[in-house]
């Protein structure tokens, strides 16, 4: 049996048709996403994608799907990715594997996009997940410090002893913003703050939901745009 | 006789005081502020600064200032900079020398900032010169269409035939935006473009400006924090 990763990260490459640009998220259910689109590639399916990570433009090409740079492209039809945390406006939080960056210039020039996430994902209020915030390492004291007067409670992420480094050659601030009752009040006062590049609340960027219910069958929802 | 740009920079060199940790901005006029600090550090003041370019770095340690890493200090006491353009209620334009980002995370943690501008620097209104904006190289083409797609005309900042990077490893897109009506508006709205790691829009920031008069004598005003 599928496990609910594999349910709702295979369902999306549905959405792919011939001819698109499409983006390729980083994490363990787009994993699936990914893999899926390879074999439809295999059977005859044209497409381009742009990769948000290094390791998924490794994956996909492991999957036989032509790449291109994201500098070479004029639009993106499509984006599918994962995400740490989902409300029920669809807001997000997203950046736990350190990409949030380049997941949020391609879901932001996508023109539709997708996410798929397990139900474990779903939650009712942002802010168990601390909020990746991605900074430029020159003066990140400081940012910290800022990121602790608007409330926030910065941890420098490491690895293996040193700070984590990401694709940009930048820090993260893991930000514990205990539950977050307005998330884009929260992300306004992050982006005000300089030496932050970026942080991992997307809002008001999704489409589709694609998860899964208690019968373990993909469920598809649409952002409300009213909501 | 001292030009503008001399008269104004040498009178914020006044500012600093023995003790203090001082943020050293870049540019023509702030040039003068930091070879008068120089002059006074040779006559016994005893201060340590920190640098917001390579440029000033290197200024800084002919003039015999002692520096330090922003990551090792906890508070900046006064930081002095120079602007592009300073409107009637001290909003700035700042990064035609290429060190926004740098100067914005100084300007932003010190307890008093001073602009010294000569009187060509004073309009207005913002917006004749374009605002400088510092983006991640990757998807910058994107990031450059969502600058159009609020009002601006980005163009490119090229170096010896080739795009200029900053001290950061940047891109910088010099953005048209005509006459701006709302300084404050603008910048919220770069903020929340994916890429765009700042913007040259300094916005409430600036304690005291430093100008001149007709007389050629230096002005020394503060910044209503009610207008």
């Amino acid at each position: 049996m599928k496990n609910e990763k594999q349910v709702a990260g295979e369902k999306a490459a549905e959405f792919v048709k011939d001819g698109m640009v499409v983006g390729l998220g980083t994490g363990s259910t787009v994993l699936y996403t990914i893999k899926k689109i390879g074999e439809r590639v295999k059977d005859g399916l044209s497409i381009t994608a742009v990769a948000t990570s290094i390791q998924t433009e490794q994956l996909a090409k492991e999957c036989g799907i032509p790449l291109v740079n994201l500098a070479d492209i004029d639009v993106i039809d499509v984006a599918i990715d994962g995400a740490d945390e989902v409300d029920a406006a669809f807001n997000l939080i997203k950046g736990g594997g350190g990409a949030l960056l380049r997941e949020k210039i391609i879901a932001s020039s996508a023109q539709e996009f997708i996410i798929v996430a397990d139900s474990s994902k779903m939650v009712k209020q942002l802010g168990r997940f601390p909020i990746p915030v991605e900074v430029e390492i020159f003066g990140y004291p400081l940012t910290g410090k800022k990121i602790q007067s608007i409330g926030g409670v910065p941890k420098l992420r490491m690895n293996e002893g040193k700070p984590f480094v990401t694709d940009n050659g930048n820090y993260i601030f893991d930000c514990d913003f205990a539950a977050i009752s307005s998330p884009e009040k929260l992300e306004l006062n992050l982006n005000l703050i300089p030496g932050i590049v970026e942080n991992g609340l997307f809002i008001g960027l999704v489409d589709l939901l694609i998860t899964v219910d208690q019968k373990q069958e993909a469920v598809i929802q649409k952002r409300n745009e009213d909501g």
